[in-house]
């Protein structure tokens, strides 16, 4: 692996690694030795994430070119992003680095090109350098992550950093607290993801428990534009950004070596660190922020040396469609049914009432021309209850089967020819999905309204009860959630 | 010549080197060998020049620096733009490249500085440099530009890339297919240049026809701006662009060797090529995007090596303005006119009617002072009827012959001495007319209201009919719509 | 010293020799020589500054890195000034080229970091780079500045170039013409300044009796906005630019060898110097704006090398805050008072009617529980009639003994243990006052609705009558309009 997409896709061995060599770098300095073209292409804007990327790449001897905003780019004039990338490698770029505002943007140009793409942000979803550059300053403080107490404070909801903090955490034996208000708490989806990681978190709306606690604070930036607007917005988020903004006076209990952490910027007119936090011995945001610019050498010269090890995932070698069953009374079945069907295809087993759904996606309505039974509420000796559908003449393609099994999973299909069942099973659905779903996240790539013309990718991470992934934004849908394209 | 300003200054046989020497930089690779510094000046937004040009002129060796849009210098401020490019100059540049919203802003800036300018782009009268690699393109391809057939299609009226490269198909043999909506028609003085270098376009609205028949097609963005306002606008864009939009599915008919080319960027809300045509063999615009660079580096080396071999034109060595005429009643003319002169100018010949217009342009209406005689509608051998105008003790200058020769161009002027012609001629207008006329163009930089003081300049292409043709924006005026200064 | 903030701050030694040093890079050419960082921060846009400093940087071999202007950066999104020149301090960055909208950023940023800021201008404040150009400019046409009629010509309020070049011409001796409409004087405080230095300017609104006498003329741009909106602003600024902008014809008077310098850019739309002022001899702006580059590498060759000479100022080293008096009747006062304190603090000599403003400052109308007396209008020897303050069982702090030099300025202070004097004395101010006085300057980077949370700092320059600095603004204040925090 030569992206750095998401930091799912990283191993804890290859987080780990990357620290020890971002901590050398800023030790013991580092060679200009790459001579390498960098294409530093913010779509959004941003300061840290893009001058500490270009100065990093400069100090790995790289040539730097690209934009520091959509301001005055081809972005403005409405090009596809696939466009711009392909542009870049075309004029001899060896890698790129990138921050847009929607999800899955980063994947999407990484799946578009051949150069490696680290991911300076993508929307509210990822942002691994960051959290790279966020733990290697934990292991700078503390000399190990594992065992510590960690409270993520402010905005859960939109704060990319902590989200894809919150994803590496996965990986060590640590106990999160969250600290939000209601109104911005760390999505229910993403904590679940944390869950199936086997590990649980600690809520706490009270911030001075938590200072009392833990040992390392990771503050964030609670945004105006969060709240309505008008006073009652004002209100609300004066409260909210009043009970989670710290000053050094709050610090009174924290413990000795607590460490506090920002993503930073800060923002000067209401701010959630005191001016006064900053000499404190807690701060050590202003030095993460450093941190920042030895990390992304690191990956720099990872990208251009031996790449990254993967995270394996559970399903990804699954490419199964289809499960044999045995065809014991093939010819009888040819024959008897309540409709004969010569040639064809029986789905049997549908659960009762799901018959529809499957004449639908199957776009059974649409063939006039094809003669189709559709037998409803059957008596079934698994379900109790079951529908049955029969189409005569037709075998059902591979797009059509992975269609059946998202809107049913335990159907049982009959393929007959010359009145006989020649071949059975059951439809699993293989990992990968393409062109099937419809992403259902506003701010995904894939959205139609975007126009950015990303096919859909989504990867099945649970076969019962579905559970589907978007190859871009990262976002799991359940089955009563996936609509088909 | 070491300025790159318009395609009408390059003689074939520097295009078709410029083509092999950049074709040459994209198969070998380069050295970076130059020293220099490039001031990379984009008063109007762009991706795919600027990051072109830079990493072309960083490729050969050169620093760059300057400013991707006009935010933030100070354009915005109301700096004119001599002044800016001066100060490029100034700071020790050896050469511009630059893009600006004003038509004749690339020529004005080269006739200001002493060192090289490049032109990446000058409102909607050219693109040189992307017609160059354009041209490039088409060479890798097909191993030759004469004979082929050559579609131009969408947005004729605007796109400055179809312009400059129908200016450069002048020089050679190929069929030029204009397949445009009527309202987005090229404008009609551009086919007349064309035509005047003895060529013929094929005018065609149908698409489907062009891409069964041409070798290229040369596809470019159909804006929704150049449509009016509101519903009806929208009903018509959406026409146009229906039918001018290309799709995999319309190329069944296309020749097996085909190629599809775009500058690009492509529009993502209304693709005038869709994403599947990417993948065929006919799409070529990635490509060609990344020609781009090669050309540029190209380009380069010219600018800092021999410099370009410029096209000859028709009259440029043409200095004259006064042709002798033999003096045969000198003293009886003195003595026997209308209205005698002792000292003075006598125009004789006038076309009928055209002599109040003579009076206006050298002012006479104001001198009170100046004794003058207007004979009107007299019998004259040549014109059937003439208008003979006397001016008592002056005689004129070269700009009020200049002027004269501009209203009417079979004058002839008697000088006239102690009651006798000393000199007797006509007016012929010289290749180079300066500060005489004014520019018609509203998008010329020479046009009063943008205020960049620039100097009118002319060139006489033809003296009868007269046609000139702006130095800046190289539009063409006849006489009837000079409109002196 | 290693930054360039103000011109305040630099001797003339330093400043000749500078002006020695650009000429000579000017005339010899430099080699890359440093291998630095330096960061360019235009929290304000800027053309001419940034590039030739960029531009300078690179002559000189340092790598540059930073933003051209607000837009796209994280200050838009509320950063503190502080935060975000620690980030680029923290990312290796050798020294720091900054200009910014608020007066005192550069200083605010030079008390943050630990390496060197260049100031590019700090709201209406200060130039200090683009005074040492002026300066380099006059040097090289003239051989000298000692001796010269210098005329500063237009807006004289605003423009930050004539404000320093003003203090740079305290070092000189030079007659100064101020040139401008009376709405746009330069501030009184800066005169004031001027005058403090010894020295005299000429006042005088006639532009031609300016061009007639002087040897240097050095015009600045009229901004249309500094006039009121509407037809009446109209009207004036018509009248005011017509009056300050210069055209060749208007030179006749002028003498020989004057230069005709101005800062640029100027507005294309109402010419402060017409373009026909270009070819004249006079003319120098072209060659001044090309020799700020040069002054530039002067200026970074420097700060990597030996630094500035500080120029010393008045009252630098005095930090005296208390002036011993003779205590003649301690213990009888102790006992005899009107209010006989055992232990406390007897303020007495108090300008009659200043005992409010003690009282205030010293915040005892709070202190409920300390008793206090507060005697007004005794008879006194010193001031006819006095004020007089005791306060029981109080020993006044460093910060409220500068408090109450800053309302009132010959009051003695008697401190009072056992019934006796112990201590009696004269409060004098130190030279540098902390947190104690708010900047009365809207555009001082301290003012509290931009919410940069700068420390307040004064610096005392006269003890009587007081006379205050801001360390930020540097705008002087006076006894009343001092306010304190």
């Amino acid at each position: 692996m030569k992206s750095v997409i998401s930091i799912r896709d990283f191993s804890r061995k290859e987080i780990d690694s990357l620290i020890v060599l971002a901590l050398e770098k800023k030790r013991s300095g580092t060679v200009k030795k790459l001579n390498k073209k960098v294409a530093s292409l913010f779509f959004e804007n941003s300061t840290r994430t893009r001058t500490s990327s270009e100065t990093a790449a400069e100090n790995e001897g790289c040539y730097v070119n690209g934009f520091a905003g959509p301001e005055g780019t081809s972005v403005m004039k409405g090009e596809p992003l696939v466009d711009t990338v392909r542009m870049f490698e075309g004029y001899g770029y060896d890698a790129i680095v990138m921050r847009h505002n929607l999800e899955g943007a980063a994947r999407l140009a990484c799946d578009t090109v051949s150069i490696p793409v680290i991911n300076g942000g993508d929307g509210s979803n990822s942002h691994p350098t960051q959290t790279l550059l966020d733990l290697m300053t934990i292991v700078e403080a503390k000399g190990k992550i594992d065992g510590l107490k960690i409270a993520l404070v402010g905005d859960l909801k939109y704060g990319r950093t902590v989200h894809t903090l919150l994803q590496a955490f996965e990986l060590y034996k640590v106990e999160v607290w969250l600290v939000s208000p209601e109104m911005l708490a760390m999505p229910e989806w993403r904590i679940e993801d944390y869950k199936k990681a086997g590990k649980e978190v600690i809520f706490n709306d009270d911030l001075m428990q938590a200072i009392s606690t833990v040992d390392v604070l990771y503050m964030t930036r609670i945004q105006r534009e969060r709240f309505p607007e008008g006073p009652e917005g004002d209100f609300e988020y004066k409260k909210v950004s009043g009970i989670y903004n710290l000053n050094a006076s709050m610090l009174k209990e924290a413990k000795k070596d607590l460490i506090i952490l920002h993503p930073l910027p800060r923002y000067k007119h209401n701010l959630e660190i005191a001016i006064d936090v900053d000499k404190t011995p807690y701060a050590r945001y202003i030095e993460q922020a450093r941190n920042g610019m030895f990390m992304r050498q690191a990956i720099i010269e990872r990208v251009f040396g031996k790449g990254f090890e993967e995270r394996k995932k559970k399903n990804e070698e699954h490419n199964l469609l289809w499960q044999d069953l045995k065809i014991e009374h093939g010819k009888k079945m040819g024959q008897h049914m309540l409709y004969r069907l010569e040639n064809g295809t029986l789905i049997d087993h549908i659960e009762a009432g799901k018959g529809e759904s499957v004449i639908r996606v199957l776009g059974l309505g649409k063939y006039k021309e094809t003669p189709m039974i559709y037998a409803k509420n059957l008596t079934s000796k698994r379900f109790g209850k079951k529908d049955v559908i029969g189409i005569k003449d037709k075998e059902l393609s591979e797009e059509e089967l992975s269609k059946l099994a998202l809107v049913c999973s335990h159907a049982t299909v009959n393929m007959i020819r010359d009145n006989s069942v020649f071949k059975k099973g059951n439809v699993i659905l293989p990992y990968k999905l393409v062109e099937l779903i419809e992403c259902n996240n506003p701010g995904c790539i894939t959205y139609k309204k975007h126009h950015e013309h990303a096919v859909s990718v989504f990867y099945v991470e649970n076969q019962d009860p579905l559970r589907v992934r978007c190859h871009y934004c990262e976002k799991p849908m359940s089955r009563e959630e996936i609509k088909l394209l």
